[in-house]
C-alpha cells in the first residue's frame, strides 16, 4: 500500500516571535519510503493538540528541546498499523504514539502501544485515557493529594486534562470548582461533568464569583493557565493548600504574566509545585486502567473539539492557545 | 523583690501604614503586680527580634492573630526565674519563652522551658538553637531535603536562620551558597561559616556572580528574602529543585513584590513550599539535639547584633528590617 501513497506533513518553519501564527508551519507532501527491517507504518487516524507544543517551537532553555525547524511537529496520534516488518505489530493492530502532524508515520514501534479500541474510543487514548487523563491523575493523586471533603478547583476545567480532574474530585467525595470561559463551557461542566460549581473567568468578576463558588476556601488547585486566575485562586486558598502545575498557557505566547502577592505562599503555607507526566512513567499504567475503567463504565465522561484533516491543524493549534476549543482539541486525520 | 520594681515595656502605639516607624512603638513604665499561684516572674536577659514581628503589626489576614495595639509587643525572650509561685520552677532557673518587650514577663509557666546555659549560652536559645536553627533545620531536611553532592543556596546567608542553613548543608556533603547584603557579610559567610561562595546582592550583579558561585546550578534554595533575590535565583534552579520559603523579608514593609517568571517552575519542575516551624513541633526535640550538640561543641558557629537596653529595641528591628543587622538581632535588656 504504502509506494501508492504520499505521506502530507506539517513542518516547523520558522519560530514565531510573540503570538505563534500559521506563517510558522509548512505543509508538504512527501512518498513514502519503503519499509526497512522491524518498522512499523501506521495511518494516523487522530492528531492530538496541546499547549506543550507551543514552548516547543521557541528555542528558549526548557525541559524539553526545542522542536527542529523543517522537520514534522511533534505531536501525539492515534491510528492502524498498515503494514509492518516489525513482529510485534500487524496490519489491523490499533496503536497509540507519537506519530506528529502527518498522515502516515513509520517507526521501530518504541513508541507505539497496542490498544483495545472496543470499550474506549480510539481517540480517548489521546484524551481521558491517555497523556492529558494521566497528567490530572497525577496532579490530583501525586501533589494535590486530594482528601474527602477538601474543595478542589481546576482552571481550563472544561479541557482534556481539567474534566477528568473535576471528575475524579468528585468521585474522591471533594467539592469541585471548575474554572472555564464562557457561559457554555461552564453550563457543560457543571450541567454534564457534575462539577459543583464553575465560575466563567470572562465574566469580569473572577474574584466574586470564587469566593461564591468556594466559600469554605479553596485546599487544592489544579493549574493550567496561569496570570490573573491563579493570582485570584491563590487569594481563595486555605492554609497548608497544595497546589498542582501543570500549565501556564496565558505565559506561553509571548510574555510571562507575574504572580503578583508571591507572599501569599508563606502566609498561607502552601505547596506549588511544577511537574511533567511524562516523567513519572511509573503511575502510567495504574492511571490508565483505572481511567480505562471509568471511560468504558461511564463515569468519566469527555468532550472533544475535531478539526477535519491535516490541514487545519495551525489554525486549530492557534486556537487551542486563546481558548477557542470545547474539549480535547483533536485533529481527525482519515 | 517584684514589689520594689517597675516594668518597662513596650507597647505596639499605631499600626504601620507603609514602612513601620518608631512612631508605632510606645515606651511605658508600669509597676509589677504581686504574683498569683502557679505564676512565674523572669527578668528578661535578651529579647529576640524577628521579622515575622513586622507581619503581627498590621492587621492583614495572615496565618497569626495580628498584634492588638496597646498591648506588649510579642517577642521571644531568655531569662532567669527571679520569682515562682509555680512547682516547675525555682529562682534562678534559666528560661527560654514568649515573654514579649519588656524587662519582666509574668506568666503561668506554659510557655517557658528550663534551659542549660552552661554548655551553650543563653542567647543561643534564641537563635542557633531555638527557633531561628529550627527553622533552618526544618526548611533544610523537610521541605528541600539535602542530599550530599547538591547545591543549596540561603539569602540572608549571615543571618540567625541563613547561618545555619548553610552550615547544616555544609555538614550534609552539600555546596553551600550563601547570599548577603555587602562585602563583608560574605565575608564572613565564607571565611568564618565555611560556606563555599557567598554572592552580595548589593554589588550589583546579581545574576553573574549567582551563576559563578553555583556553576552547576542551584538544587535547594531556602528564601528568606523574595523580591529580585528570588527572581534571580529561580533563573539558576536545576530540574526538580526545592524552595522552602521561610520569609520574603522585601515584601514585608510596604508593597509585595511579584514573582517576574513564573513560567520557570513548571519549566523546570519546581517545588516552593511555604512553611511556618511553629506547625511543626514534632521536630523540635530532634533539631534542638542535634543543633544544642553542634553549638556546644563548636560545630555550629552563630553571630549576634545585640543592642543595648529595651528602649533600642525599636530602632534595631527597624534596622533589622533593612538589613542593618549582621548575624541574629538581640536586644541585651539586663
Amino acid at each position: 500500500m504504502a509506494d501508492v501513497h504520499n505521506n502530507r506533513r506539517i513542518l516547523l518553519a520558522s519560530r514565531p516571535e510573540g503570538e505563534a501564527t500559521t506563517a510558522n508551519f509548512k505543509l508538504v507532501e512527501t512518498p513514502l519510503a519503503p519499509l526497512n527491517d522491524g518498522e512499523v507504518r501506521v495511518r494516523n487516524h487522530y492528531l492530538s493538540l496541546d499547549p506543550y507544543m507551543r514552548g516547543r517551537m521557541s528555542d528558549a532553555k526548557s525541559y524539553a528541546d526545542p522542536q527542529p525547524l523543517n522537520e514534522v511537529m511533534i505531536g501525539g496520534t492515534v491510528g492502524e498499523v498498515t503494514e509492518s516488518r516489525n513482529p510485534s505489530f500487524k496490519v489491523g493492530d490499533k496503536v497509540v504514539g507519537v506519530g506528529g502532524w502527518q498522515e502516515y508515520s513509520t517507526s521501530d514501534g518504541t513508541d507505539l502501544r497496542v490498544v483495545d479500541a472496543a470499550r474506549v474510543p480510539l481517540s480517548a487514548y489521546l484524551g481521558a485515557v491517555g497523556m492529558p487523563g494521566v497528567t490530572a491523575w497525577f496532579g490530583l493523586n501525586r501533589i494535590i493529594e486530594a482528601k474527602a471533603g477538601e474543595t478542589i478547583a481546576v482552571s481550563a476545567a472544561s479541557g482534556a486534562v481539567g474534566s477528568v480532574v473535576g471528575q475524579l474530585a468528585k468521585a474522591a467525595g471533594c467539592r469541585a470548582i471548575g474554572i472555564a470561559g464562557g457561559a457554555e463551557k461552564c453550563r457543560y461542566v457543571v450541567e454534564t461533568l457534575g462539577f459543583d460549581a464553575c465560575v466563567d473567568y470572562k465574566a469580569g468578576k473572577l474574584r466574586d464569583d470564587l469566593k461564591a463558588a468556594a466559600p469554605e476556601g479553596i485546599d487544592g488547585y489544579f493549574e493550567n493557565v496561569g496570570g490573573d486566575v491563579l493570582d485570584a485562586v491563590l487569594e481563595q486558598m486555605n492554609a497548608h493548600g497544595r497546589i498542582a502545575l501543570c500549565g501556564m498557557i496565558s505565559g506561553y505566547d509571548g510574555q510571562p504574566v507575574p504572580i503578583k502577592t508571591p507572599t501569599i505562599f508563606l502566609r498561607q503555607r502552601l505547596k506549588l509545585q511544577g511537574f511533567i507526566v511524562t516523567e513519572h512513567m511509573d503511575v502510567w499504567p495504574q492511571a490508565l486502567k483505572e481511567l480505562g475503567e471509568r471511560v468504558a463504565s461511564g463515569k468519566l465522561l469527555f468532550r472533544e473539539s475535531i478539526a477535519e484533516g491535516l490541514e487545519a491543524a495551525p489554525e486549530a493549534f492557534l486556537g487551542m492557545l486563546r481558548g477557542k476549543n470545547f474539549g480535547k482539541q483533536l485533529v481527525k486525520l482519515i
